[in-house]
């Protein structure tokens, strides 16, 4: 049976997992707190623990995690070596979107494109150098958080602006979190009994986007050339006018880095609210702050816009799903949501909504017109598959 | 009877009116065609007259005007002097966001935000500073294009980001083509016998926008800080990942200057198809040219996307206008625009659309959940209104 160690960097977490045969065998988790940072690491069948760590052990979380499965190795698997790291990669350029094995070309390709997504490049980069080092016989695979959205017609994957400009610079529509709509085009089939149609997905984490898709292909996203457009997000902008930006940079003397870093950091519900958390900005919501109630206002707002836009896509709507923590974790959110949303077919059971906190189900009326489900997402073990699959089709 | 020279410098023309008691007696436009540049002019009741003019003819449009002007006076009015000039304003603030008396402070704060629109602004002064000096004894006028929008609720007027920044340097969706939409809503009753609710209009000229107006007040626009973001235009670029601009910016090496001028003149139909008349894209379309097929392809599905999302926004639809040069002209581009929003409950009459070209009137069927109404827009009209209102509101 394969193994594969999935690494997951993101934007406020780092997650690894050792998946064996398709199962996940091995969890960690690295995150920077608002307190400070943390460790939680979980072997299958047994009780996750967390445990508080150094700033330096967080940046060395590859090294804590590489023990971990080489010990997990020595003892359950006699020794042999892992098949491959999976890594997430997020970046624009239509050469990232889809998947593929990591070589010399990949990653010069990676390094080029550094000055567009410096936020987020160079921890990719750490991690596949962490990875070589610590695994020479390991494949070294891309998860593309883009290849998903490799399917939207031209229309949609397009801007309005000079073709050869587009051409030259590879400035369109990449789109992401794709890795984490086709977990649910995966999986929703055994929830809901059907595959829907025509289906919407809102991914809602500390990134968040609303995808189209069409008979299990993306044909629309709210993410754009970068990661940090489309819906207002914890910390991102999300879309704001160029020339509102070119405003701020006059004013305020930023080089393109900054105004790059602005819209990354400084945006979104910390923008508005001072406040990246979804659930505190609820609490204080419940305590009528006016600013937490506007900043929840515009996320909802949003989304409920990119919802209604893309039943053009569809020409329709079967499947509303809510993912990813945001969404799962709070019937608050949802039910604000889909408030301004019954004028599309919607007819929420306020009971259902309420009860599935954390896990995955249905919480529409039977005869609403659209179905809503909330599901978990898997991010971790679609990069499992992938790597599966690439590896598959690799010249041996 | 009060007489007012409106006064309406476009991106693409630049047209004046007298009116006398809310009625046009004489009319002029000046516009910059593909082949050179014309002038045509209509006295109330007889024929217009159209010539070609040399290019300095154009800069010194308002001087032609002003002899017509004092002419028509002299003759008509035994020299009566005018009353008012009310000058069409383009410009991102909140301080334009309203109809006001055009006085030093107004010149001050339009002079301030040049930098910001440097296509626009110095045109507008210009048309300031002519009034003043040829009617020295008449009030001047600013008809504010965005002052319709003033009434969209926070959560469509704030962009996500620093409140601070937004507040210090007041960015947020200002929203333009106010005076346009104004003017359907102030006009619309007759035609279809009620006064709608819910309402979407959809303004396509050479710039395009479009708006969502709940018992007659705008809620929601596609047009944001600048006149340049929201749809894909004739040569705007309209939203645009900011991410992907600052790419542009450095690899181009711009500055914000020339990203401006970049995202106002080389975007839109120009920048996919290198055309921005409808008309000839149709033509290049019936002709099986890929690329132009493409540009409306971007052009109808970016309006498709805002109709459908502004739904949220007024909780349904009850009835969508078409208005503005392209829209009122074209039934196929309207057909191409409206096949994609069947799912919104629209059902097109084939023939009453055909038959509209250029003329107002309802082209849904009778059944149709949406009415669908075309009519040609008024703000010529609309600005006379607006000089009434303001000096009846101001102190004598």
């Amino acid at each position: 049976m394969a193994t594969t160690l999935v690494v997951n960097p993101g934007s406020s977490s780092r997650k690894y997992a050792l998946y064996r045969g398709g199962q996940s065998v091995l969890d960690f988790r690295f995150e920077d707190t608002n307190t400070g940072f943390e460790m939680c690491s979980q072997t299958s069948g047994t009780q996750q623990i967390c445990e508080a760590i150094k700033k330096d052990d967080f940046a060395d979380a590859f090294a804590r995690v590489v023990d971990a499965v080489e010990t997990y190795l020595f003892r359950e698997e006699r020794g042999k070596k892992l098949d491959s790291v999976v890594i997430r990669i997020v970046a624009p350029g239509t050469f990232f979107q889809r998947h593929a094995i990591i070589d010399e070309t990949y990653v010069r390709e990676l390094k080029k494109r550094e000055p567009v997504a410096p936020l987020h490049i160079p921890i990719m980069l750490r991690e596949v150098e962490s990875a070589r080092k610590h695994f020479k016989q390991a494949k070294i695979i891309a998860a593309s958080d883009s290849a998903f959205h490799s399917t939207m017609p031209p229309c949609a994957r397009e801007y309005s602006i000079a073709v050869a400009d587009a051409d030259q610079f590879d400035i369109h529509r990449f789109g992401y979190h794709g890795l984490s709509v086709a977990s649910i085009v995966r999986r929703i089939h055994p929830l809901i009994g059907i595959q829907p149609e025509r289906m919407i997905v809102c991914h809602l984490g500390s990134g968040s986007s609303v995808t189209a898709v069409k008979n299990d292909k993306s044909v629309e996203t709210t993410m754009g050339f970068s990661p940090a457009s489309g819906l207002p997000m914890g910390s991102r902008a999300g879309d704001i006018d160029s020339a509102a930006l070119l405003e701020l940079m006059r004013v305020k003397h930023w080089r393109p880095a900054d105004a790059e870093m602005y819209i990354n950091t400084n945006g979104g519900l910390v923008g508005i609210a001072n406040e990246s958390d979804i659930r505190r900005l609820l609490d204080r919501r419940a305590q009528n702050d006016a600013t937490a109630t506007h900043a929840l206002n515009v996320f909802a707002y949003n989304i409920q816009k990119a919802v209604a836009a893309q039943t053009v896509a569809l020409g329709g709507l079967d499947v509303l799903v809510f993912t990813a923590t945001a969404a799962v974790r709070s019937s608050e959110l949802r039910s604000i949501i889909l408030r301004g949303l019954s004028h599309l077919g919607i007819q929420i059971s306020k009971d259902r909504n309420d009860l599935l906190v954390g896990k995955d189900g249905v919480i529409s009326m039977r005869n609403s017109a659209v179905k809503v489900v909330v599901m978990r997402t898997d991010e971790m073990g679609e990069m499992a598959q992938v790597a599966t699959q690439v590896l598959l089709e690799s010249p041996k």
